[in-house]
């Protein structure tokens, strides 16, 4: 990243379409087009080729966050290339660099070109989970609204605008610490014959509107997650919900994952402005379009109660995450945040709030805080374990409504990343594979073959094992070893290399990318990030007393959780062996979370409560881990056959 | 004011030097020059002589708020004079208006022109009144700081930045609703090894300094007078003042006394932002004085506590003062607002507050609350009145702890409004007048006579009574009369007129306007203020069952109150028959009460007590209150001689 940061710095960030964000550029030096759209761009030289691509709207994949390690984000010159760097050199084919494929995120441009991104190099539309799950809750918001039919000024009554209104609400409303609100106050006070509307959030009075708009009460709720952002117009009154939205976070430009993303934010002086900024534009523009479905004016939305990872709410906050980059992994803060929206650029009412749900620890955030809140795992005798699988698999355990919770870098093998060719969940990714003799694959969308989700890399592997050709250790046999095995030759047919370099051909793809397989590396991965898991869920029963399979239900979380099929996750062991039957997904309860504390006083008094009371266990210097770690590595149900 | 309103609004208003202020104008049309500067300006047609002074940085006086009426803007056209408005006929001698003379109020510039700007049509650099009433004061400031040496994180520590040093204040201290202090926090912590200074604002967090700086801590008072603004920097550690510093309240451009400000705000769609950002901008620079004289950091100035009239704290805020414009004068706000300061654009440290103290009602200011503070007269068990005479005269009487409050208008002769050669106390203004056998007279700076400020006025009508040139009943003789009554030959030949049209010659004056006349109607004004002040008192103490002359101590606050003599206020019952012993100066009360806010937490504590325990009385409905003004308009000590 080379590229001057005084210069970056004056270029700034706009969100141009839902999901896409220009770098805007005030001083042109070079024009780039891109192909196939054709559009050209007038860009400082220097600028990589993401960067460019950015100020033309156009989204790279960037798994590895642009260090040139992933591969994934290959572009073509259609005029003169660039001298190929030396990640170049490693990662592209010399046919390839030949003609003319670089890496968007390594590659310069120092003159005008043409370069080509092809659709295998840009983020399809995802597949999103919005369903939450379904928890009774009295609707008791912190936002009100209170009619007000106040006496007229007059000669025996000659107090202030602002004392009249306290005086009607009571006196339990404090004067407002908004200069804005005191501004508005006397013109609407007359203009609507001293009738109005007493809007109070939490208290505090954030508004007076003329007549009776008690009726009109509504809030968001949003999920901040690292690859997904889903947003939820709610009304207030009724707790009904008008419309959902949903958008990649642009953050992902930046890094897929949030290391990469806290390494974003430090490597550059505008790194984190560029994150916030993103984030916050994106949340505008999910606003945007929930207000456009559902009729409600932005000026009657007073609230916003937000969850996610805690990397994502520093983010979110633009407040720098960089405590989390190394240990001892402490963030800048924890507890719930309770802001005017405004302060954060977000845009509902000019008074609303923002509520950002409280943090458990630098990698336990307030999504896992929703997810306890949703699932009402607290309230739980039984021993019961949630799952959120991610980049980090975020476990709660609980038991005699004891909590316990940990942290686990299961790395982000489920998400697509660090495997072959691994992809977000989103059009012509494997999703499914089933062994019947044969293996038989499916894509999202049926489109043709392009990558492997988390699920279809669980579900491959799965059935390779079923196949017998992984092993229990995890190792993919190539074709000497595969035949003294006795497998099928029709199988065998598709291996490709040998030991370490054997690779397992899954499908031939469109033209540019050439295959899908699964290589003896990616099996690794998988392995590693469900041991992380597997022990992550042993570790924390374990701090209640209790062993894997003493667990009651084990409730998985996300989209992940939701999209995998639990016979694959317990084929492997994913599950510390827990039977499928007690397996329950429970989709997007993070979200729900966000929602039940937007709707519920009580339950986002008990959220704050709720992470106080959640013991967490740090596994980055527990011996205990890592022994666990080691006894579920093997690919079979039951990590602990003792 | 028929300049397009949405042409005024794009030019905005900037400040370009203290007391000075300069209208924007981003579209030129024509070319004015100002003499005697010889300054030129591009200004769009139409603007008035005054608009387009003000936009080269002259400023004119307007002491009617540029309604035509008082005559006191007078400029004079060097090139060809625009025809005269029917105001200009009315107030400007025919020759006068021949030689070029204007209204700058109501001229309007429609093609190039050079205007002279005299002397007399400009503010006077003004004598200001800067010192306070001593009273004794623990200091107890709301801004505290606490030294932490916080622990490090380590793996067995992961608590938040934030968590951490919330932990530290005994958990007293809630989450700051900032979000720039929580961006700041976490390089704050690391740089600083973890050794920072927590500042505490009324128990809010609002900063995390590095290293120890509980010595630095330092604040300012205001007094947001309608004519002048006084600034004192505090250390808030030792109660020390470190700096003082004055100015003009550059809102005296649209009017000069509160009723004209309201006119202007509300005549114009930017009136209220204008006369807002003016008084802003005129703080920021006696802030910026004050720190440049004592070395202070912005940074470390963590509180303005301000006191004044009740339009003035609405315009401070930017809050509209609408409501005081017209019975039954309701504001649209009373008690104290403590504000982020940057909310209204004050520049101290950026997490800065303001304090305002609380209004009593809309004519009894905060500045009436900053009297009784500092003349600790609410703890009176005697029978004790305090006076703030200006435009309008706040009465407050006290005894047994009951306290009254009522404001009389006297209208603006005291300020040298409505009065022919009336002035401010500024140089070249008369401040005193003798009677012994002949008149003498005193200028400030001694300088030669401009006009008649009012300290002057009251004396020299105090000494033309005596010399039996004024009737008790106020008439003013004329050479007939005055031969009837046998006044020597030497102070008749100084007579001019006859009737109502009688003037007394004062002096004569530099070139321009010629002379310094008492006229008939200058005394009329007088006796009309003094009468109202005078009808104010008999009606507080009334209020308590007194009658004036059981008052123990009369408490003169402000600028004109310190600068009148006893005498001659005596001598024409300004002070209600008061015996001149009883009669004490204190200066600028208001002020002194803004410093004992700001540096006592129970002092301002006890100043929103205060405005509950105080009864206001309205006058303007009570018929008594004109019985008195009737009963008290004789030119003599004693009001009620019965």
């Amino acid at each position: 990243m080379r590229v001057p940061a005084r210069r970056l710095r004056s270029q700034g960030v706009g969100v141009t379409a839902r999901g896409k964000f220009a770098i805007l550029v005030p001083m042109s030096d070079i024009a780039v087009t891109f192909a196939p759209e054709q559009h050209t761009v007038q860009l400082p030289a220097g600028i990589t080729g993401i960067e460019a691509a950015g100020a033309a709207g156009i989204l790279v994949n960037t798994p590895c966050g642009g260090q040139g390690q992933c591969g994934k984000c290959r572009v073509r010159f259609l005029t003169a290339a660039p001298e190929p760097t030396p990640a170049e050199r490693e990662l592209i084919s010399a046919d390839d660099r030949a003609a003319g494929w670089r890496l968007g995120c390594q590659t310069r441009l120092r003159g005008a070109a043409t370069i080509e991104i092809p659709a295998s190099s840009r983020p399809a539309e995802t597949q999103i989970l919005v369903q939450g799950v379904a928890r009774e809750v009295a609707v008791e918001p912190v936002v009100g609204k209170r009619f007000l039919s106040l006496p007229r000024p007059s000669l025996d009554d000659q107090r202030p605008d602002l004392a009249r209104v306290l005086a009607a609400l009571d006196g339990s409303v404090g004067v407002p610490r908004d200069v804005t609100l005191l501004r508005e106050m006397p013109a609407r006070l007359r203009q609507a014959d001293f009738r109005v509307t007493a809007v109070l959030c939490d208290g505090d009075l954030i508004d007076v509107e003329p007549g009776d708009t008690t009726g009109a009460n509504y809030g968001c709720a949003f999920d901040i997650g690292t690859t997904t952002l889903v947003g939820y117009l709610l009304d207030l009154s009724t707790g009904r919900q008008l419309a959902v939205a949903s958008a990649l976070n642009p953050q992902v430009t930046y890094g897929e994952d949030v290391v990469s993303r806290i390494n974003f934010a430090m490597s550059r002086p505008d790194g984190l402005a560029v994150l916030h900024q993103s984030v916050v534009g994106a949340i505008n523009e999910l606003i945007d379009e929930l207000l456009e479905r559902s009729g409600v004016p932005r000026q009657s939305v007073y609230e916003i109660a937000a969850v996610g990872n805690t990397c994502m709410t520093h983010l979110l906050l633009g407040v720098s995450p960089e405590g989390l980059a190394a240990t001892p992994f402490a963030p800048a803060i924890g507890g719930a945040q309770w802001l005017p929206a405004s302060e954060i650029g977000l845009r509902i009412h000019p008074r609303g709030r923002l509520l950002v749900l409280p943090n458990i620890a630098g990698f336990v955030g307030s999504d896992t805080v929703g997810v306890i809140l949703a699932s009402r795992l607290d309230e739980s005798a039984e021993l019961r374990v949630a799952v959120d699988i991610g980049t980090n698999g975020e476990v709660v355990a609980v038991r005699g409504r004891r909590m316990v919770a940990c942290s686990t870098a299961a790395g982000p093998a489920f998400e697509g990343a660090r495997i072959r060719y691994g992809m977000r969940a989103a059009a012509g990714a494997i999703d499914r594979a089933d062994f019947n003799g044969d293996l038989r694959l499916h894509t999202i969308g049926e489109e043709p073959p392009r990558g492997l989700c988390g699920s279809g890399l669980l579900d491959v592997v799965a059935a390779l094992r079923q196949a017998g050709l992984i092993t229990e250790a995890g190792r993919l046999l190539d074709d000497e070893a595969a035949t003294a095995a006795g497998v099928p030759a029709h199988l065998r047919a598709r291996l490709r290399g040998s030991g370490a370099e054997t690779e397992f051909l899954l499908a031939e793809t469109p033209p540019g990318n050439g295959v899908v397989t699964l290589t003896a590396q990616d099996v690794r991965q998988l392995q590693l990030a469900k041991s992380a898991i597997s022990a992550g869920i042993v570790m924390a029963v374990a701090e209640l007393g209790a062993r894997p399979e003493e667990i009651e239900e084990l409730l998985l979380a996300g989209a992940f959780g939701n999209y995998l099929r639990p016979e694959s996750a317990h084929a492997i062991g994913l599950i510390a062996g827990i039977p499928t039957e007690r397996v329950r997904s429970i989709g997007n309860a993070a979200g729900a979370g966000a929602k039940l504390a937007l709707l519920s006083r009580r339950l986002r008094e008990r959220a704050a409560r709720l992470v106080e009371e959640v013991v967490y266990v740090e596994l980055s210097d527990r011996k205990e881990f890592y022994e666990h770690f080691a006894e579920v590595m093997p690919l079979r149900p039951k990590a602990n056959p003792g």
